[in-house]
C-alpha cells in the first residue's frame, strides 16, 4: 500500500471504494467531487463559500492560468493557493485538453503541441517539460500529465497513435517530476488512460501506465461528445486495469446520476463544470431532478429549492431565486452555484456513508431512479 | 423629543450629530450609510456579506420592485425582509425619482404621475396612494413620500410649482399612512425637501414639511447633475431648517469626502449606488483615494488594497483582484463591492466615534485632505 492513499473499504455488491488521499494541503475523503476553479476562482464563489459547502479539493486549469495571469506571476505571488486564498488541496490539469478544445491552429510534435492562444492568438507550446514546470509554478498538490485526447469518434490507428504518444509524454512527465524533486516533496502526479472506444487499447494503456507507478490515475477521453452508455462503457473498460491501491479520477464528468454510476465502477474522484455552468443559467439540482428556476411556475413559489437540502441558498424561496435569475442579478449566480456545488459535494458525502454502511448498490440505484423519474423537471 | 430618534450628541465645531434611530427591525446608529439593494439584492452580495461588513440598514427601490416582481408578490411572500433574507431595517424610496430618471412618456397629474415602464413599456401610475400602498406591501421600516424632483438647473417658477405639488403629496402620504395604521405600527415616513438652487424655496419647503411632524426628513433634488459646491450649498441651505430632533437624510449621495462634508452639515443618513457601481468596474476606495484595479501597475502587486483596512477582500493581493477584474470574473464584483461598501460603512463608524470624541471637525478635514491628495490614484 503506498502511504499517500488508504483504501478504507471496497463495496462487495459494486466496485465502489471508500478511500483517503493525503496531499500537501490536507486529506481528501473519497469518493469526492472537485469544484472547478478555471481562472483562479470557482466562478461567483468566495473561498469562504467553498469551505462552507464542504469542498475538500478544488481544480485549477493550467491552460487558462498560464495564459492569464501566467504561472510565473502566480509563482512570484506564492503559488496558486496563496494567490486565490484557498488553503486546501488543489488539482491542476495539464492544459492539454483545452489545447484541443479551445486553442487555434494546433500542430502536434513529438515533444508537445504548438498552438495559438484563444485570447490573443499568441503562439504557445505545451509539452511534458512545459506542463510540469507550469504546475510546479502553481504549486499543485496533484498535477496531471499532458496527454493527447482523441476526439469521439476516433479510428483505431489514430487512437493507438495518441495512446503511444500519451505514454511517452507520461514517462517524460514522471522523469521531470522525479528529477526536480516535485514528487519527493509530496506533490502527486497522475497519469491519464486514453484509448477512446477500444477496450483493448484502454487496457493496454492502463497496464503500461500502471507499471510506471504513478501516485494516481485518471480515465481520460470521456465526456468528449459520446452518449452516456458509451461513456460508462469506457470507464468500465478502464477501471479494472487501474491499480487498486491508487486513487482513480474521471476527468470532466458528469451529471449526478453519472457520478454515482461511476462510483459504482470504482472511480474515486470527479470534476465537472456542469453544476456551476448551469447554475449561472438558473438551473439547480434537486433529489427529484434538475429544476429550471426561470420557469413561470416558480413565480410565487414560497418553498426552498428542496426541503431535504440544507445550505445557504435553501433559506431562500424559489420565487426569490427566480426573481434574481430573471432580473439578471449576480447574486443569482452566486446562490445557484453555491447550491449546485453543495448538492454535488453532499451527494459524494452520502455515497461515502453508504459505501461505509455496505449498502451503496441499493442506495445509489434508488437515488438515480428517483432523480430520473422525479417531478422537479416537470 | 420623539421617542424613535435620540440625538446623543451634537458637535460644537461643526453641525455633525450622533444619533440613534429606532425602527421595527432594530436600531440604527447615525450617521449611517445605507447600501442600495435596488432589485431586492445589494448587487453581488449575500445578506451574510451585508451583516459581515456591518450594514445596519439597506435601501430598496420601489420603482424597480413594483415593476418586477411586483409589491403584491413580495407582500404575498411575507414582505421584502423575508423575500430577500434581510432581517435588519429597510428604507424604500417612493419610486418618484426613477419615474423622472428612467421611465418614458411621463405625464404629471395633480394626484400623481403617469409613465411607461422602462422594462416593457407598460403604462403605470404613481401617486401618494400608490407609493404608500406599495411601500406598505414591501413592509418598509422607513417609507419615503412621493415628490417631484426638479432637474438641474430649473427655473424658479417651475421649482416653486414642484415644491407646492410635493407638499400636497406629502400631506396626502401622511394622511394615508395615518389612516391605514402604517405609522401607528411603528413604520416611519420621511418627507423630502425640494427647492433646487433657491435657498428661500428650500427654507419654505423645509418649514412647511416640519410643521407636519414627519418621523424624518430628506434633502431631495441633489445629485441631479449639479457640481459639488452647488450640491453642498443646497444641503447647507436646507439642514438648518429641518427639525433638530428628527433624522436627516440626503438621497443618492455621494463620494467619501462628500459624505463627511454633509455629516459636518448635520446630515445623519446617506445612500448611494456609487460604491457598488464603481466596484463592478474594478474601482476600489482607499484612504489615499480611489484605486483602479485594472491599472497595469497592479499586475504583480502583492499588497492588499489598503494595509489599514480589514475586511474579507483585503486578505487578497491587488494582483489577484486585478486578475479577477481583467478576466471578467463575477468574484471580482463580489469582492470589490464588499470592500467598497465596507469602506463606506467603516467611514461612518469612524465619523460616529469622532463625533463622540468631540474632534469631528479636525478629523474629517484631515481625512478629506489625505484622500483628495492621496497617492492611490496616481
Amino acid at each position: 500500500m503506498p502511504d499517500h492513499f488508504q483504501l478504507l473499504k471496497t463495496d462487495t455488491a459494486t466496485a465502489a471504494r471508500r478511500g483517503r488521499l493525503q496531499t500537501r494541503h490536507g486529506v481528501i475523503e473519497t469518493p469526492i467531487f472537485m469544484p472547478v476553479g478555471t481562472q483562479g476562482t470557482v466562478k461567483s464563489l468566495t473561498p469562504a463559500h467553498l469551505r462552507e459547502i464542504g469542498s475538500q479539493i478544488i481544480l485549477g486549469n493550467t491552460y487558462h492560468l498560464n495564459l492569464r495571469p501566467t504561472s510565473e506571476l502566480i509563482k512570484e505571488l506564492g503559488g496558486l493557493h496563496a494567490f486565490m486564498g484557498w488553503s486546501g488541496p488543489i488539482l491542476t490539469d495539464s492544459g492539454g485538453f483545452q489545447v484541443f478544445s479551445l486553442a487555434k491552429l494546433r500542430k502536434m510534435h513529438d515533444d508537445g503541441v504548438e498552438f495559438q492562444s484563444h485570447l490573443d492568438g499568441k503562439k504557445l507550446f505545451l509539452g511534458p517539460r512545459e506542463v510540469m514546470t507550469i504546475q510546479q509554478n502553481l504549486g499543485s498538490d496533484i498535477a496531471m500529465v499532458i496527454d493527447e485526447c482523441p476526439p469521439w469518434p476516433c479510428d483505431r490507428d489514430a487512437t493507438a497513435e495518441a495512446c503511444a504518444r500519451s505514454l511517452r509524454w507520461a514517462v517524460k512527465c514522471k522523469e521531470i517530476a522525479t528529477d526536480n524533486g516535485f514528487l519527493a516533496a509530496g506533490h502527486h502526479v497522475f497519469a491519464i488512460v486514453q484509448g477512446s472506444t477500444y477496450d483493448d487499447l484502454r487496457r493496454e494503456a492502463a497496464e503500461s501506465l500502471a507499471a510506471l507507478d504513478f501516485p494516481g490515475y485518471a480515465v481520460g477521453g470521456v465526456s468528449v461528445g459520446e452518449p452516456e452508455p458509451e461513456m460508462l462503457k469506457q470507464v468500465g473498460a478502464t477501471t479494472p486495469f487501474m491499480p487498486v491501491d491508487k486513487p482513480r479520477y474521471t476527468m470532466g464528468l458528469g451529471t449526478p446520476p453519472q457520478l454515482l454510476k461511476m462510483v459504482a465502477l470504482g472511480v474515486d474522484m470527479f470534476d465537472c463544470v456542469l453544476p456551476s455552468r448551469v447554475a449561472r443559467n438558473g438551473l439547480v439540482f434537486t433529489p427529484d431532478g434538475p429544476m429550471n428556476l426561470k420557469n413561470e411556475k416558480y413565480r410565487a413559489d414560497p418553498r426552498p429549492i428542496s426541503e431535504e437540502i440544507n445550505n445557504y441558498t435553501t433559506q431562500f424561496s424559489r420565487a426569490y431565486l427566480r426573481h434574481l435569475t430573471v432580473a439578471g442579478e449576480i447574486l443569482a449566480c452566486t446562490l445557484c452555484t453555491l447550491h449546485n456545488l453543495h448538492f454535488y459535494l453532499d451527494l459524494m458525502a452520502q455515497a461515502r456513508a453508504h459505501i461505509e454502511a455496505g449498502d451503496y448498490g441499493t442506495w445509489y440505484r434508488a437515488w438515480v431512479e428517483r432523480y430520473e423519474t422525479g417531478a422537479a423537471a416537470r
